[in-house]
């Protein structure tokens, strides 16, 4: 077991609301002497510097990186990839790199650009969030009590890992480990399916013959049930691409389901369809039980 | 304009959630002098007088009627219907009867059984609800801020459509006037079809392949958007017969939308899947900004 976390300087490539927050609770914990942004915005940069969230800003990813124990890949899911190539000669000794993308599989594939520093290569997934995004949306709190997710591979170094984990857990998060393609598949289910399904609810609903009263109605149950579509639907256009395969396995299990369903329905099937909202309703009561006061 | 609404006495058949809150409301408001509630289960009357939700218990719904000056049929949405002949021959002068039946138009045809007496039943339907049902669960809040839909037939008679309207005003809610082949269409949309995703959605959760990991990670999003899956498995089986026609066709357009998502992810087609979860978004946040605090 490592001493209590602590280390001089981390870097963030990518300072939004996760990687910024991340900054913040490290900060706010007296974990991390120096914290270094870098991004494509000047602007944004400069604004979390006004906010306190980073103390220095470098130009160019590698420079960061020189410098920073930990480095954190906080961009865009579809563009973490890209930076492998970016930041591996400034990749030396024990340095640990690890990122905050919601799909791994892919990522985890791509960091064999990284070579043989891809075991200092540590990938993760906090799932946390707002409906807002941006720096100014980050908060010291975001990850108390949240799940992260590591998905080290078979050749990931034990003291990145550990490292890594610890840094999250100073964060105030739970991390769990999972195997990438497990957590892609999990993910899938428990919230990619979900956010297309609001989406594609909402979209007939705007679509609708009777739109006034539809509106006038959608109280309850439609405002709780849609809300994931207030996401953002750049982040959300991204994470669908990368986890593609799982996603569309989910849909077609969903499409199959509601078929069957449909058919319940036109046949008056009432005690088929008795059965399975009372199994749903069983699932549904063990997820509030599980799940933890955010 | 009638004067401010006041009864001597109001009936209630089915003494839940609905038929106690709507009881308690206008007794908080000294609008009813004296409540009467008949029902299948003697405990459960017992149980409302006991409450304070009624004041007396009748055993027949026809000797309630009689009395009464309003009668509310509070019971499951697919036995109302049945409950017409049984209180027709109580049904004489000025006496109101309404509903508050979850799907109209089934409910509206069946009043055919009134005859003559058609004029005097108010199909009715309170958009309001909690995820515990019964007489144990009522409020005098329930419908504070709450849509109530009366959908009147060409030969409602005008008063008693005034005294229901009033009578729904005085419980705290907005009363809305809709067709009632419009108010079905409109709560398939906002209502039905967002239960029956739901309970497709749980479904296929808790047959996942990695349930354990499923169940750790269904925080946030998923919890939300499977919150109408904790509501009550027989009142929606009926809720989705009665409704099958207008429920089916959500179902198919919904199906279809997903299907035309399902295409967009697996042909790579980033622009228009960004374009549909954006217009969603923008929509999601008109149903936020018209929906009033409850």
């Amino acid at each position: 077991m490592p001493e209590r976390f602590h280390v001089s300087t981390i870097a963030i490539i990518g300072v939004g609301l996760i990687g910024g927050s991340l900054a913040l609770a490290l900060k706010r914990e007296k974990r991390v002497d120096q914290v270094i942004g870098v991004g494509r915005s000047r602007a944004n940069l400069e604004r979390a510097l006004h906010l306190g969230v980073i103390d220095q800003i470098a130009d160019d990813p590698a420079h960061a990186v020189a410098q920073a124990e930990i480095t954190i890949l906080a961009t865009p899911v579809n563009t973490i990839a890209g930076l492998f190539e970016t930041i591996l000669p400034a990749i030396k000794g024990d340095k640990v790199i690890t990122d905050v993308g919601s799909v791994k599989l892919g990522i985890c594939e791509a960091a064999v650009a990284l070579g043989d520093q891809r075991c200092r290569f540590v990938p993760g997934h906090p799932i946390a969030g707002k409906e807002n995004s941006g720096v100014d949306s980050a908060t010291a709190e975001l990850f108390a009590d949240h799940n992260v997710v590591l998905t080290p591979q078979a050749d990931t170094d034990a003291d990145a890992l550990e490292l890594t984990r610890q840094m999250w857990i100073a964060s105030g998060a739970k991390v769990l480990m999972l195997d990438a393609t497990v957590h892609d598949r999990v993910l899938a289910m428990t919230s990619h399916l979900p956010h297309v399904l609001a989406y594609a609810m909402v979209d007939v609903f705007a679509h609708s013959t009777d739109l006034a009263d539809c509106y006038a109605m959608a109280a309850g149950g439609f405002y709780d049930f849609s809300r994931t579509a207030s996401s953002d639907p750049e982040m959300w256009r991204d994470i669908c691409m990368m986890n593609r395969t799982q996603l569309m396995q989910h849909i077609d299990q969903f499409s199959d389901d509601l078929a069957r369903i449909r058919r319940m329905i036109d046949e008056s099937d009432g005690a088929a369809l008795e059965d399975l909202f009372r199994a749903a309703k069983e699932a549904r009561s063990l997820v509030a039980e599980r799940r933890k006061p955010v």
